[in-house]
């Protein structure tokens, strides 16, 4: 049986401020990656996104970023290794407590921006952060980019894991990500994108921008929340991926 | 048998400044108040403080304040009740997740500053707090200004609660604490701590400023952590209830 | 010669977050309060948002708040008038800083929020408040709303003050704002907020909530720059002063 | 004549947070970097450590940072030339507004830790800087690491520029400081101190760690004004200028 997991950032929003429509993707996604206050998200907001996935069926996970609010947590900043184990240990306790008043579960941890970027190359950070989900609780599922530095380290550590591809990312030949800002980064027709997810799970391969195909092995899939096609593409890419036959499922559910 | 907890507030350095010593008052209490990062405190203090505490089997707390750091929480802020249960559901896994992350277990919560006397006197917001301590975990112990909303709050949200006196401050003939600002606020002599704090114990009752006696029942004091004289307080208030046969025990130990 | 302000806050964005649609009210407004840091607004925004008004000939004007970012500087904090005037000096220097580097000059100070609400009322922090734009710059104008402690405290310190009245906020027969949670605070019909803008200046009054007519003298007129409608309040507005043949002019211009 | 210049970073308390002893270590330089709120500082802070210095007679400066409180601003950031354009026009601007408001003028702008140190090598950074000094106020002057970008970004812009040597830091063979971590990056004994702050003054060189001499020319010398024995290095090395009828003036002073 095919399986994926569609994930999303949510709860991105501080005090007065407002980003993405989390409640108009949640139908489409099974898992949600709730942002804990340091890039973005402020406890009431936590509170309430932690709710509304519940209420949804939506699998929560902690969105641990930097400690950079007007940069969103997308600039790197040298944290040492231990520094990015208490800042995940912080946020990750923080989320986790929403979950648990709200009488769910968490069922992963996904960083953040510049800090899932470093940790995808930068092995001592990476082990860091692993060790922080480990010992706040074992039976936490790590997300990382497939390949990387943060799903190897994560098996290291004895934590299982879940690869992450993206929807509306295109791949270098070599099975990178290319960069955002290199002309054709992004995917920008909603069918298109379905299409490459629907390879990805069927295939494990997805077609690179230099055109040969390339192998992308992905447990879950990062949908985008914010956006005015946000909700277009999630859309698009659910029913495609129904039409296929393909189960979306959270990557923690049975 | 006579029994006592004796706590201090800790982990209140941030980044690069460090406030009290907290290595040197640990030998003389049996609970440990830790900062969450609002008022004070950041990740690592908050590893390393849990640590410590752990080390010297000081049964571990959250101490959860306004998001006021430059304030340090003294200063009232006009936060909703909903507002203060999500900073304290948010401070309080934060620091769970520490105590978890490093083998132990939390004990209690006792909310600092600015919020722990609005909560002494404002039952909505008592209400609130409690109600977020209880959601996080219902075994944890709530710590309260004896007599105070904050102590009843808890008792009808179904926490067991600790009535909290203080060592250096004096009282008022009603029972209520000195205002800091009035003359004669502050005990100033160690002895005379001491004092009050085996009498508190033994007797139920303090010796107001006004002269005649008032009661007070409380199941642990509060030392201060900072100050030139911390340390000496520290020492003699040990010193004096062990010479008076009373058993000093975290409220949570058996 | 009949003439009024019109003033309105502006550049409460915040890093990736954004607020309002300033470019969009520019054109109708002759004097923006801008942000600084605190309560909204970053460096970025604060710099895009002086050019902004400077190239669209609106005269700029220092908004300080709380530092409550998370609560958009509209909880009460109990700062006191010292901790007020240093936060006013820093926050204006700031804002300065931006408008002389754009080659500007900055016309007035506004304080925002419950700085504003807290100075409208505290006579020693209407004064510290004074004092700090004072010793900035004796030029600066300081706007406050009509009838206030912050106008008398302006007066008493030497600096020319703006009494300011609210377009779409509906007052109480004793010439005091209608508090926002009673029903009836907010006029929602924009020709009904210009017919109160033009009866203000034309014959120094508005029709209150209870019925008979109140005195109210101001010098500016807030209008608001964030909800769906904003830009349609400030065009009807702006249209009837026109029609009606009175001069829209910020306060500083001669 | 010869002259230099001794500076000294200051007003790095936060809050409650002490750190420094600004006052005993005034007498003995000539120009106070005074932090601005982003890595140190807080308006209360700023007000009182410009007063402070202006009492002594020693000339002020702007000490921005990077927005990284909890790491103190040390730790690089990637923020874009264009955001640390505004950063520094914020913080100048906000502690300029204290030395007007005090009756002072304000002689220089130096960056702090790795806003300093990601300076002296990204020339894009360092024209940004550079710029933002320039049109907040183009008499400033901007200190510099000797031989850095930043000194050289300050002349093409038509800045006048202080390049700045350090007493207790030892210097490589090729002139660059000995990296902290390095054995022997710091010099121990205020004696050898002063008479590396000698020579560099009078020689335009100091001794290197491998043991050749290497030329350094400073216009400013940095001590440190924290550390238990900052008082006494700040002693040691003025009275050695002294001894030796080397004149110890502000740089901006005639």
């Amino acid at each position: 049986m095919l399986r994926i997991d569609l994930n999303c950032d949510m709860g991105e929003s501080f005090g007065i401020w407002r980003l993405g429509d989390d409640e108009a993707v949640l139908p489409y996604i099974t898992s949600a990656n709730i942002a804990c206050g340091f890039h973005a998200g402020d406890p009431s907001t936590m509170r309430r996104t932690v709710r509304m996935a519940l209420d949804r069926g939506v699998a929560v996970g902690a969105h641990p970023g930097l400690p950079d609010l007007v940069g969103f947590g997308r600039r790197n900043l040298a944290v040492t290794p231990e520094e990015a184990y208490d800042l995940v240990v912080y946020q990750v306790g923080a989320l986790a407590a929403f979950v648990k008043a709200e009488g769910g579960r968490l069922q992963h941890v996904k960083p953040h921006g510049a800090l899932y970027n470093m940790a995808a190359k930068d092995r001592a950070l990476a082990e860091a952060i692993a060790e922080a989900v480990y010992r706040v609780d074992p039976d936490l599922i790590l997300f990382g980019l497939a390949g990387s530095e943060l799903v190897r380290a994560g098996q290291r550590t004895g934590l299982r894991v879940a690869a992450e591809a993206f929807a509306d990312r295109t791949y270098q030949a070599d099975g990178s990500l290319t960069p955002r800002r290199t002309p054709g980064a992004l995917i920008l027709d909603p069918e298109v994108a379905a299409e490459q997810v629907v390879r990805l799970v069927k295939e494990g391969k997805v077609r690179s921008l230099q055109g040969p195909d390339v192998a992308v092995r992905a447990d879950t899939v990062c949908l985008h929340g914010d956006g005015e096609r946000a909700v277009e593409f999630a859309r698009a890419i659910r029913a495609r991926l129904t039409a296929e036959g393909i189960t979306v499922k959270a990557v923690g559910a049975k």
